[in-house]
């Protein structure tokens, strides 16, 4: 090497050890901050789910676009210069909707159209659809109190609404999710043709919802169609019902169940530089919904969940535990990505210590959720006023996500992203789940959330934050 | 009196005895939680927002439509059974567009058409437009250091890009609303032809956003035309001038100030039971910008304050002091409005102990700021636990609203409700602002965080919250 190149070495030498010094004397204040002004300024999280949801579109697993989104995540993580990607195969339910579904009911004078979608999951109807007569109740926990004689031959309206008053809006959703997911099998057990149960939406309008729905151990030949039908229509339906209980009610779908077929979790990794062998993970579904595009449930929670490992980079953390981005297949109606994901780390003896999914919408971050023994959730709330300069306050006990719930543990500590609620059931499973209704500001909010919570995480560990000098109140 | 009539009368008493006390001996924690429930499954602000903004529109000070609003807000407040409702006679200017603005520059292959709109103030162009070379800055005043030389018969290009690395929006709108409001008055004096102002907006999009601009003493034969330009179009005429500085931007503008014509304040109140010389008043701003329906500016802050009456009632609250809501006309070009009520309350010698004001969008709310001295503001604080419930966090001294401001002195406590700021700026005085972007729950919870902080400040003062054992942490 002669003297100019040994110079110029020697400065590279100099640039990355002041670098590399500097980042180690930032306060936790200052990645943040930092942290926040890449997801603001300089953001990927709007970009991909631009991508994700108006060149590929609802993403329903077994599906051809949830074929593509899986070639398109993993070549953009494979961009992103992180020290693994891959593809983990795991066989996945393929339900398919079919013709758009049909539905009206007849009044003395009037042939009222409503609007209908079939619930993943359900048989189709017979060729030229289900006619029968209606008999509304609040709850399928009602039928059995009506008894066969007075549902034998009927279609079965479930027609509960959404608790408005309460503020988070999941726990409202928690309310009547049971009835859309086991109405149609306890129907059905009663003698019932079919079920129509309200969507699960926080407003009156026109859109169906769907989720899915489940039979049970019923036998395949006793089961019965299942349909959501829009708030709006389901108010219209009730009140024609309380004129004439003897309306007559048409619907026809023809949806089908395949065999499984082969898909994969996407899976990125920053292998930990210090403990190679403790895992951090962050993830959202990567399969969506059909109606929609699947912006919110759950494109938002793919990107900033990619986007997190990319605003670690960007902001020169170098991390200590081996970091994961995992796109999982298969949430809205299997669940069998999150399953297989915990299964292989499991033979493969991989600890993992915490996992981060978002999964409730790109809205403004409001805080997180945590599902973990009280020491350790002690730990991490006191990091919780190094949030406050982005106005989250929201740090509590409670649930995650499900594509995370089965690496539950007692060493892993469970967290989900909490944005604001409020707009979320507005769109949720329905054809209005779009991209134009995310806000690029408020998804990168949560981008940035969420890397601000994976670097403390790997910085302190779950088990000995105990440096409290570097965490001010 | 016969017996059977004796008897109900009794039981009729006793009822009435029952509710009072029962209200009396509700827990302030029952009492919000009655108010959110009210708002959230009873209110009517939403449907009062759809009228403004259906109905009638964009609500200009001085138009017809300013004028509709006036008289429906005031045909809806009577509706309420308030103790009184009355007009407070105002002079406002009269600003009127005219026909939509008309803008292109030339580069060496393509005329560039770019969407602009006349700032809320400026002069016309005239007849034909303006024709001429663009000299870009970051700020008025760099205007200075320019000189005559650089800017005598040129268009300055005022493009300041907005720091999307503030979480409040509003600092970032801080940072550049000056340049909107002063460009064209000092650009004048440097012999500019005219001034184009990049659009104060959070973000990248075609939406020319107008708002007030002022030429101070500047004679009336010096004042120059003076424009929004679209944020995308703004990054297109900065990209072309770097290739050549030569360009010519044309622009036609048609706008036209008037004489000042009459309008009005809208009134309502519910005189107070132990205080009625004490008021205490929430408002929002009737006028709006004229480009789109003014839902969240300031449509949203009107129909909350309107509910919070409405919803005192409906909670059966009986106020001690006086409580008024005041819809303000002309915040937007002129602050006439604000000016005149807190003008008419010194000439009556009204004791102002409170005012709050909701004008930053009909969105989630995050709490308030106060502009109070420190030891209100402690006292105010320690409500705080109270709205923990419904995520409210923001108790922070601050500023409060433009109308109310003119009520300032040492006695008052000024409020201003703070809701999410991530999208007010996507809409904000441009043609966007309409009814579809407001959330009907964000507006619901909104009005309701409005009606609870009025409810506790009527119940407890502002000198003399004492009261501790009410209030638990």
């Amino acid at each position: 090497m002669n003297n100019y190149l040994k110079t110029i070495s020697r400065i590279a030498l100099l640039i990355c050890f002041c670098l590399s010094f500097s980042l180690k004397a930032q306060s936790d204040e200052d990645v943040l901050k930092n942290i926040y002004k890449q997801s603001l300024t300089n953001g990927k999280s709007y970009e991909w789910l631009d991508y994700l949801s108006n060149k590929i579109g609802g993403r329903l697993s077994g599906s051809t676009n949830a074929e593509l989104a899986v070639q398109y995540t993993k070549a953009e993580l494979e961009k992103l210069g992180l020290d693994k990607v891959w593809l983990q195969p795991v066989m996945v339910p393929k339900w398919v909707r079919g013709e758009q579904e049909m539905a009206y009911f007849k009044t003395s004078n009037d042939l009222n159209k409503v609007n209908i979608c079939a619930l993943g999951g359900s048989v189709a109807t017979p060729e030229g659809g289900v006619k029968a007569k209606v008999i509304e109740v609040n709850s399928y926990q009602d039928l059995e109190k009506l008894g066969e004689e007075n549902i034998k031959g009927k279609i079965v309206f479930i027609n509960r609404s959404w608790e408005q008053e309460l503020v988070n809006t999941f726990q409202a959703y928690g309310g009547c999710a049971a009835e859309r997911y086991a109405g149609a099998a306890e129907a059905a057990k009663y003698g019932a043709v079919g079920t129509i149960v309200r969507s699960l939406s926080s407003r009156l309008d026109d859109y169906p919802h769907t989720g899915s729905m489940g039979y049970g151990d019923l036998p395949v030949e006793q089961r019965i169609p299942s349909a959501a039908i829009s708030t709006n229509d389901a108010v219209k339906l009730s009140e024609a019902l309380k004129k004439d209980k003897d309306i007559e009610f048409h619907f026809e779908m023809s949806c089908q169940q395949f065999d499984d077929v082969m898909s994969y979790n996407v899976i990125g990794e920053i292998t930990g530089s210090e403990f190679p062998n403790e895992y951090i993970i962050v993830g959202g579904h990567l399969d969506s919904w059909d109606l929609g595009d699947g912006a919110h449930d759950d494109g938002a929670g793919v990107v900033q969940s990619m986007d997190v490992l990319r605003l670690m980079k960007e902001s020169g953390i170098t991390p200590k535990r081996s970091i994961r981005v995992v796109l999982f297949m298969n949430e809205e109606n299997g669940l069998r990505g999150g399953r297989k994901y915990a299964e292989v780390a499991k033979e493969k003896n991989e600890k993992h210590i915490f996992a981060l999914e978002s999964d409730a919408g790109g809205f403004t971050p409001r805080g997180f959720s945590f599902d973990c023994n009280d020491l350790m959730f002690s730990k991490i709330e006191a990091w919780r006023p190094l949030f406050k300069p982005y106005l989250i306050h929201y740090f509590e006990k409670g649930g995650s996500g499900a594509d995370i719930g089965p690496l539950k543990n007692d060493d892993i500590v469970l967290a989900g992203l909490r944005p604001d609620s409020q707009r979320y059931f507005d769109h949720h499973h329905a054809a209005n789940d779009t991209f134009e209704h995310v806000n690029k500001r408020e998804l990168e909010l949560g981008a940035a959330t969420m890397t601000a919570l994976m670097f403390l995480v790997d910085k302190y560990g779950t088990e000995t934050i105990t440096n409290t000098k570097e965490i001010k109140d």
